[in-house]
């Protein structure tokens, strides 16, 4: 691998693309320079947009007649076939052309055209979605998140080793824990594939890694496990949970803030410590999942964000090719 | 029934007990007049606790010689036998010489002493643990929380019903509608024992609530659902993932109020507002699950909760006996 990280952008998903992406695309490029946006899309909406904002060598288009829309089920996105820029995005990185691909775009057709196109690591049946989840201390992963409803011990382990891998290419001076979600009530502890996936961690040692058993809901943002695994119905359920209770209480709070004039005042004195902590709990910051056990990384924005989350998402992509995601999975195994 | 209502009390349930129990009894008592309170557990210890606070009319105390501990497990508590105050609470409302019973002790032991006295209600299978969700408009009812790590979708139909019913007993002048928990991600939507519960639901239409489909995590604080069905290991992973994540939120939020002398100011200007918000939030409020499916009504108070907590458990109570939730269930099945 080059220092350069190649990166192939699907600019036709989401929301307001490809002027979102763009503008994302831009952004991250004025941060850091290292990075090759091959970009998938039209070039005759896509052209106007960076005009002189990157410089040639940092960047080309890809021009693609077509793309997915968020209306259309994943079998009608892969049946549209190799001329949309989902498509031909993750055909780049299949051609070793690109280190990693994002798009912004519908996320079940995402999945289903990068496993139309990409091997599976060997021995892992089925690719998970993860995320990083914020928590008291900083960031943990937390798969998975809705790519697979039912889930085998064996698929646990796997998701085990696939987040272990993935918290140590993010943040390389930390050797992660691992913790599996489960309910704490007395003696109904968890259920049969649990308990053996329990047993299959415990057993297993690894120096990459340490298994720190069971994990209830509300200790997730506790910040003392860096990895949480859960099948994706329940890891999907847990997500939005918190998503929606962390709307609630903000709009609470900012409904009980400014409800007097007393309260305007104050608010307004407060002005940058409120601004320090929406910026703490800035969803953009944890936009991007991340979907594992394919043989090439494949990142999902948040088809809602705007460019800074875009951009955010395109700085995950970069470390998660420095930290060489793929080879440390196919170590871990 | 009469117009008093008889709650039996297990006094000896909980951190912090008996002192904690009584006090929210008479905190209860001076709220509301019309109810009587058969207190179980040690006479030597609580008698001095109520002193004339309590009317004589308006109380009786059981002596009791032995209690469950909160380490004890639901077998070793079930073992203790008939001379505990939460089984001779419990055996009060079998008797019908109480009309509901309440504890703050070990949940597992709760569940399994009422299974042991009380009969299920006819056509139910399994129990279930509800309990109240705040949301923007209110409350809702969630179930189940924990009691069924698997179930059917007879089973899921039934806690329908059940969650309806204790909706209505606990708001009567709505007609509640309900939604099933499920995640939303393309094409994955549900697991088949979800997706039959779906038609269920659909198919069987009732003049006493309406169903309202499939609702995600992130919805379930936005109060268009009043009762939301779950099984009890997703049920569990939500409610502890709600309560860590509100945890998390309002002490970043107190850290980034109070690190500046400008923070603590306007923190101070805006005490009220903010006491307003903690109040809206108290976990104090939501206190009390509700057992479903038996054929008396059990209801269990938070362990870790303090007298105000308590107090409002009895007043769950209340509302839930005047309610006649039972007789509601057994109307709707």
């Amino acid at each position: 691998m080059s220092d350069v990280v190649k990166i192939a952008v699907d600019a036709m998903g989401g929301d307001n693309s490809p002027k979102k992406i763009i503008e994302g695309v831009i952004h991250n490029h004025n941060k850091n320079k290292n990075t090759f946006y091959k970009i998938f899309g039209d070039k005759q909406k896509i052209h106007p947009l960076i005009k002189d904002n990157i410089k040639n060598d940092n960047y080309e288009i890809i021009h693609t007649e077509n793309f997915v829309l968020s209306t259309d089920s994943p079998l009608e996105a892969a049946k549209k076939g190799k001329n949309t820029s989902m498509w031909l995005a993750i055909e780049s990185v299949k051609r070793k052309e690109a280190d990693i691909v994002i798009s912004a775009g519908n996320t079940g057709a995402l999945l289903v055209i990068a496993k139309l196109n990409l091997k599976m690591i060997d021995t892992i049946d089925k690719p998970a979605l993860s995320a990083l989840w914020p928590n008291k201390n900083g960031m943990s992963v937390v798969l998975d998140l809705g790519a697979n409803i039912e889930c085998s011990s064996k698929n646990l382990f796997d998701f085990s080793i696939m987040g272990a891998s993935l918290f140590t290419s993010l943040y390389p001076n930390q050797k992660p824990n691992i913790g599996l979600l489960n309910i704490g009530s007395e003696e109904l502890k968890g259920n049969e594939t649990i308990k053996e996936t329990f047993k299959i961690l415990n057993d297993k040692k690894s120096n990459n890694y340490d298994f720190a058993g069971y994990i209830e809901g509300n200790q997730i943002m506790d910040g003392e496990i860096n990895v949480i695994i859960s099948d994706g119905f329940t890891g999907n359920i847990a997500l939005k949970t918190a998503e929606g209770t962390a709307n609630f209480i903000i709009k609470e709070l900012k409904k009980a803030m400014t409800n007097t004039f007393l309260g305007k005042i104050s608010a307004a004195l407060n002005f940058v410590n409120l601004k320090k902590f929406k910026k703490r709990l800035d969803p953009r910051l944890y936009n991007g999942a991340i979907f594992l056990g394919l043989d090439s990384p494949v990142v999902k924005s948040h088809g809602g964000t705007d460019y800074i989350g875009f951009s955010n998402s395109l700085d995950v992509c970069n470390r998660i090719v420095k930290g060489n995601l793929i080879e440390k999975i196919k170590r871990n195994i």
